[in-house]
């Protein structure tokens, strides 16, 4: 292959400083934290700064039903394949500024960087770019989390996805409605999806490395879970007669931990979010909802270790003596990413001195989703420490710039060779 | 004594129903559920509403700077002594309508039917009655409990009372501007203290009799713990890098139960109230704050049960590798109330017919922290199946008007006698 001269697409790295730094201050703090929760109004204000960006840069912009925004530029006309690129703008509640937004950032740049390439080269690409920013990746307001790139791959039905509720019972449709992003576009599948995010961990970190490669991606068991009991006064209700609901999430939350350390390192047991009702100090608690996530690479472990997770609910239950009910389950299988992509990535990585460790990704990605219906593929940047969701996250410009410019050198790549090379492969 | 003929201070049973009702309408639901929280929009209603009675039943006002509303009534002129009677009239979040309305609105019923006595017989009484609602009884938006009687008592300092913040952030302060009842009155401590509450067990209706007496008062350890783990993704941070607030939050409540269940029946503990940030489902939680409470009849049992609950706190941080601070701790001595006004209560009791069975407390009663400064009494009146705290907590009209009559006749003694036997005996 051509690839002898460099540099192919070069990036302007003070125009993505100033973009990453621009997209921060929506919802950012001084100290580094970051609260732009999916569809609030800080959400709202993030988009259309976005908006603006595709406007100034004549990026054709389009917002779907799940309030999916994307931002295409045609460099090779109507017919040409779409190469999706970009990661979600959405945080955690006082999460850090870089998970997610690096991505979006990173995309934009790159993308501006191939059409300057190719205007200088004064000819059609063999493909349309599209920059996307995907609706409540983080899962943190709405649950599941992945919802837009979900409903986008037709995993989930739109219907339901705009039913989902917050804590304070406001759905996505009326969220959607509020900060002016119910879209009506018909937006294609894309015939390949790239990512870039901060790795989230610190493997990376620990190496001393900027750049790697997600190659395989962990699946996931999520379950919705509700202890039932009765809600009684903690006072003079005599102990044999309590039905604490909040006593059997204790049970439990201790045996899932125990579940995890007695599988080793290839499963993560988890609760993130409990809700207790009626939460009062002097009431014994009549409901406890828990929000239970198991994590694994293999496919096997999960289903053992959720065979394993009912009977210890069931015993919970039992001990509190309280009823339960499982609320919701959202299942995600483990599997591979594209390997044209990664056979890509690696290449250009490499002409740019960069090493590419392949890596797992644990935590979900909107790439993910969408490998069900197209190749994909997230590449990782490294984090400080490997810190993700908390103000603390931290990754370097310098290490931005690196990572975007070998995203821009894929673009480039795909812009001047088309896609035979990565579509002609089946994910793995 | 003069105790030949009945009635002495008739009640009247259909306006004592009708008053019932009435105050139900402030934040009652039709499936009886009640949600009055202390100092809302609805308790400043059902305060209106109690002002406005008291207006027209000539009893004087007074708001006093914690919010306590009182109202009352000169019977006996300046230099006489006063009789406090009442409750509460704020409610758990969707618990019962009984809790603390009931004994307010038998207060106005009783100094009124005396009054009403008085007025046949055309003279002066011996005492004056002062008819009392309680701000924050039930500890559910603001802790502690027993707020505006601890202050009245001087149990708590005002300044600290008023900074009290719920959930929200809203302190007491901001409450009682809003709503209208940051007084100014200075109300002096009264000579006597009644309260009429149901009995929030089952003991009463078990034994098919409706009205019983609290001799004594279980005490109480309150703390408020909170957990400190470190905010990381539920996916990829490594389980043994996790410092999970919430599973050490687990293990504290497991073994807190385990406390109890070793005790037997003198021992209470429970976690009612579990705070969580931030709360988020793929976020490992990185604060758990735990409203713990300890109750027993036993000065001893108790502060052992505090001792070994020490060290399981330690026990539980070192397990799942977190910090922890204790943020407040609330004591409440264990103790007897007036054996005077159990004696009276007693007599008038038996002159109706009922057994007067006698019963200790555990929950908190406005009682138990006015017993700290004149002779005090609670008395109970049966709640069905011994329910309390919730939507099915009932007490029927008939139980209501045959408590409130002991209530009367207890209030038409001492107009009659005056308060000398009551007085000349010490609180046990």
């Amino acid at each position: 292959m051509p690839d002898a001269h460099l540099p192919d697409a070069p990036i302007n790295p003070s125009r993505l400083k100033a973009m990453m730094e621009q997209v921060s201050t929506f919802g950012g703090k001084p100290n580094g934290a970051m609260t732009r929760l999916t569809l609030s109004k800080t959400d709202g204000q993030a988009r259309d700064w976005l908006g603006s960006w595709f406007k100034e840069h004549r990026f054709e912009q389009q917002i779907d039903p799940i309030g999916n925004q994307f931002g295409k530029l045609s460099l090779a006309g109507d017919n040409a394949p779409t190469v999706m690129v970009g990661s979600h703008l959405d945080s955690q509640p006082n999460g850090g500024r870089f998970d997610g937004a690096l991505g979006v950032v990173s995309a934009c740049e790159a993308v501006l960087a191939v059409a300057e390439r190719m205007e200088v080269e004064g000819r059609l690409a063999a493909c349309n770019f599209q920059v996307v920013n995907w609706t409540n990746e983080e899962g943190a307001r709405f649950q599941p989390s992945l919802l837009g790139s979900s409903v986008f791959a037709g995993a989930i039905e739109l219907d339901w996805a705009l039913d989902r509720a917050d804590g304070d019972g406001m759905t996505v449709r009326q969220s959607l409605a509020e900060i002016g992003y119910a879209g009506t576009a018909v937006v294609e599948r894309p015939d390949a999806l790239i990512e870039l995010h901060i790795e989230g961990d610190d493997k990376l970190f620990a190496a001393s490395e900027r750049f790697g490669i997600f190659t395989r991606f962990w699946g996931a068991t999520k379950y919705r879970l509700a202890f039932l009991g009765e809600q009684a006064h903690t006072g003079p209700t005599p102990m044999a007669q309590r039905k604490d609901a909040l006593l059997a999430a204790a049970y439990l939350m201790a045996d899932l931990r125990q579940l995890a350390n007695d599988h080793g390192l290839d499963l993560h047991t988890s609760v993130g979010r409990l809700e207790v009702h009626p939460n009062s100090p002097n009431t014994v608690p009549a409901e406890a909802v828990l929000f239970i996530e198991l994590r694994s690479g293999s496919p096997d472990v999960l289903a053992q270790a959720e065979e394993k997770m009912k009977v210890r609910i069931e015993v919970a239950a039992q001990r509190a003596g309280v009823g339960y009910e499982v609320r919701s389950i959202d299942r995600r299988r483990a599997g591979g990413f594209a390997p044209g992509l990664i056979a890509l990535a690696e290449r250009v990585a490499a002409r740019r001195g960069e090493t590419a460790r392949h890596l797992d990704t644990i935590g979900g990605h909107d790439a993910v989703a969408m490998s069900a219906v197209c190749p994909s593929i997230v590449m990782a940047v490294r984090s400080k420490d490997g810190v993700i969701h908390h103000p603390t996250e931290y990754t370097s410009p310098e290490d931005h710039a690196a990572s975007t410019q070998i995203l821009a050198d894929m673009l480039y790549a795909l812009a001047r060779d088309g896609l035979k090379s990565i579509a002609s492969e089946a994910n793995a």
